[in-house]
């Protein structure tokens, strides 16, 4: 058993980790939340209390922290007792709040790759840039750290491992496809950190085609999909952190991402990225004054989290898997549906931040319980997949899977057991 | 006679004003060449040099100066014993460079209306905010100013005046059209400084019409062309600095003025514009920087005056104007076509460069020898425009009308006098 969370990092996923670590802090203890801007922990630690989210009296703090600086982390790992330390912050932290994490034996969580601010898109697998050579320093220390616990990465992980474990006997492809059909009604807008958003989107895509990396350019390969409430969405081939990982431990041929886009975004996107606005690299103006242009875009544009009050529409994220079972070849496109003005109405995010965030509160109850506490670094498809997608069943992130027999909720024989029967099911009682 | 000339600014259209100054360095004395940057006169000196465009030995000196300081630029003024100044510099330079021509009694020569920083678009006549506040000044001290004397303000003001002196004996409107049909193989740039550039369309379009001001959105009102050797041509109305005097000089009740523009760049306003990328105030980033956005837009664009070795294809700028002419109304085009690589070929600057710099050059050899020194502040409209015209036409901008009696050269009857007589016809020489 473990317990007491710091959650590193607060914006809008940030906010639905505190909302949801607080609807469970009769079994995850203390809850801390810490970033650079000690106002933004204020502001979700209010949102928390109007919302009423804690579910028995409990510490809930704010700290201020400069999460690169290892020391200051670890300090404050262990003058918080936190057992659990949720990272959610930019994807800049990684290495560092990891580094804090094996120092103090807390356990680690995050939901997205470690970046190098100055690097675009280094070699796949990128795990093996940064994180997986932490795999034996974690081992050794008897430390869980769980890579990538998001929506994709991560749910979409445990969709594959369900996959090979209980619906096919050979996988051929996994297709992974992201599509927001939500709308804003802002000109445009990312659903999470701009930098990040665009950092995905200008270098190669690497995808894992016939057993190996395929490179291709961004919007180079489109493929349109007709999919379960939102209907036919156009889609590009683009890279992701899970191609990284799934490609290393499923054996499967063919594994592929795929992120619905609008004209609007593309335009933008077209026009910033060639004009040069996107470059992570220091330019010079006429003045003399030393600026990276991707974060001048990055402050003139909406924060993702403002977008939430208006937001309305549905996302609807799955994994395709084609194979074999039993002889016999079929296809299964395991899936969630979430809703915008839904999540915001329960956590004050809207669904982009609601599917990342619900995630890794559900990995940290099953580390608390111990299913998930396994001492050594994993991806999440190296976990079991039952647990956990049981767990967010009940957490506001329902499964359903589409095959041959029909469109229809998953369920797992879990249910009844461990930490899951505990979790209260939160919007079922709401509703 | 005034002699001894201080070229402020060494942008692309500094570059054009430097050699068409040597070129009539016989009547014009000492070139003085000065800029923020002094590798850029050194530069620009170099490539005067290299087409060995001065007409006789004379002196041709770069010069660093901050010309926001009036003091430093008076200083230039006597050390050199300059008695004209062409201000081919920024725009928000004018106020600072005219205060030291009226301290030292230089004449003044712009191309282009003086800008705050920090407003855009501020309210009609334009130069009312401004320039005109110095008129007395200027009468005062006897200093000739001569503003916008470009190619549009400039040129497109001298054909107004042709028309109204030797075309019409009313005139009911007054389009002035400018058109770039040149192709620089480039995603974006703009032809000349992107920060006054995108200034010009980022807040409201002023239009005089009716005889009285009107304001329109950027892009609302559109206007096909068939215009001369360039063909039919898609161009909006804009706001355009000579609006602001030929309204209150001409007593024409409808003067308006039409930009054309492609859909590249119509597409990159207006993604930029949305975004909030053009704005001229500052914004604070994620790490805490204060930017203006413009300055690091400007920053990634091509710079203006690399285009030109690569610039092919012509413009087309001049003015349509209806009215009547002996009882009979009548409609005449009056206009100049130049060819991006001939200007390039003749003084290593795009035709945009080239039909802004040559008519300041012009005004000063007018200035100097006695025709244009009228001790005060004047627009072109105000001061003759056949010995204006007339000497373009020999330094490389040659005007044609067409009306009626259908499209041939403009002649003028001042051909034989004055400076004209003494300029050599550069082009017809070498062609």
């Amino acid at each position: 058993m473990k317990k007491n969370v710091l959650i590193i990092g607060a914006g809008g996923v940030g906010q639905v980790v505190a909302h949801k670590c607080a609807q469970h802090n009769d079994v995850l203890g203390d809850i801390h939340i810490a970033s650079r801007t000690f106002a933004k922990c204020e502001a979700i630690i209010q949102s928390v209390h109007e919302k009423k989210s804690l579910k028995t009296a409990g510490k809930l703090v704010a700290h201020a922290l400069d999460a690169l600086n290892v020391e200051k982390t670890a300090e404050l790992i262990r003058a918080t007792n936190s057992q659990i330390v949720i990272n959610v912050g930019s994807a800049f932290l990684n290495m560092s709040i990891l580094t804090a994490c094996i120092r103090t034996g807390a356990a680690y969580i995050d939901t997205a790759i470690h970046e190098d601010p100055l690097k675009i898109c280094e070699t796949p697998p990128w795990y093996g840039n940064y994180e997986w050579k932490r795999r034996e320093e974690c081992a050794k220390a008897g430390v869980t750290a769980v890579l990538g616990a998001g929506f994709d990465p991560g749910v979409v992980n445990a969709y594959a491992a369900l996959a090979r474990d209980e619906h096919f006997d050979r996988i051929d492809s996994i297709d992974i496809i992201d599509v927001n059909a939500g709308d804003h009604g802002r000109y445009f807008a990312t659903n999470f950190d701009p930098e990040i958003n665009f950092r995905e989107f200008t270098g190669q895509v690497w995808s894992w085609q016939k057993g190996k990396w395929t490179s291709n350019k961004m919007f180079e390969v489109r493929k349109d999909w007709d999919l379960p409430v939102v209907g036919t969405r156009t889609t590009y081939m683009t890279g992701h952190d899970e191609i990284h990982s799934l490609s290393q431990n499923l054996g499967v041929p063919d594994i592929r991402f795929w992120m619905g886009f609008g004209e609007r975004y593309i335009t933008v996107f077209t026009v910033l990225k060639n004009l040069g606005l996107l470059s992570e690299q220091p330019i010079r103006t006429a003045e003399g004054q030393e600026v990276v242009p991707l974060k001048v875009v990055k402050a003139v544009l909406p924060d993702p989290s403002s977008l939430a009050p208006d937001y309305t529409g549905k996302t609807c994220i799955g994994d395709l898997v084609k194979g074999v079972k039993n002889g016999k070849p079929r296809e299964v496109f395991i899936y969630n549906v979430s809703d915008h003005a839904e999540a915001y109405g329960e956590v004050g995010s809207q669904a982009i931040s609601y599917t990342a965030g619900v995630p890794p509160v559900a990995a940290a109850l099953l580390i608390a319980e111990g299913t998930w506490d396994v001492g050594r670094m994993a991806n999440v498809e190296e976990l079991p997949p039952q647990p956990f997608l049981g767990l967010l069943g009940r957490m506001g992130l329902p499964s359903r899977i589409k095959d041959e027999a029909g469109d229809r909720p998953l369920t797992f024989d879990t249910d009844g057991g461990g930490v899951a029967a505990k979790v209260a099911v939160r919007r079922a009682a709401a509703g």
